[in-house]
């Protein structure tokens, strides 16, 4: 490990923001996956929670998005359970959800602690998960298609969660608890 | 066709943004190619630009970009045709681009007549785009991972040139020439 490495291992866990995360609801295909976590990396979320569909992709797609070197994978056996513990722990859950009660996605307070939580592919958020939702947020849209990519509603929202708590200062100290902090140093330098 | 349907494809063509748009240097996801029109679509881009690889992938890759309903595709033979047509016109080219001469993309004014060039999965916008390109745009990250996935980086600085445009008032009244209207409206409109 050279010096350069080692310092900008350390330089990007400074940065990771412990009370921002994804919630994921059976979103199952691998390259969404991989993209969402991609840009969780890139706005500083250390950990990512799943909930696996339940059906054949099960296996196929719980092995995809923990192949992420960066990021750690936080299984719920389903989405109820997942959102409970979330919100037992005072982190809000805002679900990515195309409803009446959605407010534009600007207008919510992403220096909170928050979790973003993402719908499947073809269905979207479950009723479930609709009804335990904090809050519900949309992405205006003015084409034909009526959603985005997974994806790419992730890390247009997540983008503007990276700006609001730059603009907080957020990113200025370390904000890992230390244990976690150094336990992924220790993690991150081995070869 | 209900008057419901007719009203709504009328009304998305009146925000369709002829002077805005993309241009692929050799992206060949199949994914990643459905997933740039899908948000083209939601913006209000009319028309996209594409280079397809020169390899295998060529024609499966060719095949679904056109799928897509609500985007047309114009495709070059090379990138510098591709380039050259749109710069042409009057068109900016600005690459997506993690250079030392890039802005970051919110600095850029996307009200101008403006071509997004996107570069392919692997080795990023070619060296002939790269120096052609009128501007390199950046999109900040703070992880350890050097780059986000390419339709994600499409959909960030799209979602900015929306905002820029909507701020200016160009949603509010037809922008499309009146032949490319009627002539879209007479495609959309067939069962
Ligand atoms: C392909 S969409 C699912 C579409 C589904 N038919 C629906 O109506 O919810 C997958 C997920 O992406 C997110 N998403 C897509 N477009 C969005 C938008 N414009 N605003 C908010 N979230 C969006 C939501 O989390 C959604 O569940
Ligand atoms: C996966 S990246 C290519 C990575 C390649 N290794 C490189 O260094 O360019 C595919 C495309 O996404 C766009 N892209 C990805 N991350 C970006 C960022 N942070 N800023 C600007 N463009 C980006 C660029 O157009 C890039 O060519």
């Amino acid at each position: 490990m050279t010096p350069e490495r080692y310092d900008r291992i350390r330089k990007t866990l400074e940065m990771r923001q412990p009370d921002l995360t994804v919630i994921t609801d059976e979103v199952y295909k691998p390259h969404n996956l991989a993209a969402i976590a991609r840009t969780c990396d890139a706005v500083g979320i250390p950990k990512i929670h799943c909930v696996w569909p339940r059906d054949r992709y099960r296996l196929k797609t719980a092995a995809t998005a923990g192949s992420s070197d960066w990021i750690e994978v936080q299984t719920h056996a389903d989405i109820e359970t997942g959102i409970r513990e979330l919100q037992d722990k005072g982190v809000k859950v805002v679900a990515a959800h195309l409803t009446d009660r959605a407010i534009d996605y600007r207008d919510y307070d992403f220096t909170q602690p928050t979790a973003l939580l993402m719908g499947t592919e073809k269905e979207g958020v479950s009723d479930v998960a609709s009804d335990m939702a904090d809050e519900h947020l949309i992405i205006p849209m003015r084409g034909m298609v009526q959603s985005f990519n997974v994806s790419v509603a992730a890390a247009i929202i997540l983008n503007e969660a990276h700006y609001q708590r730059q603009a907080a200062g957020m990113y200025d100290a370390q904000r890992l608890p230390d244990e976690w902090f150094d336990r992924l140093l220790f993690e991150w330098c081995q070869p």
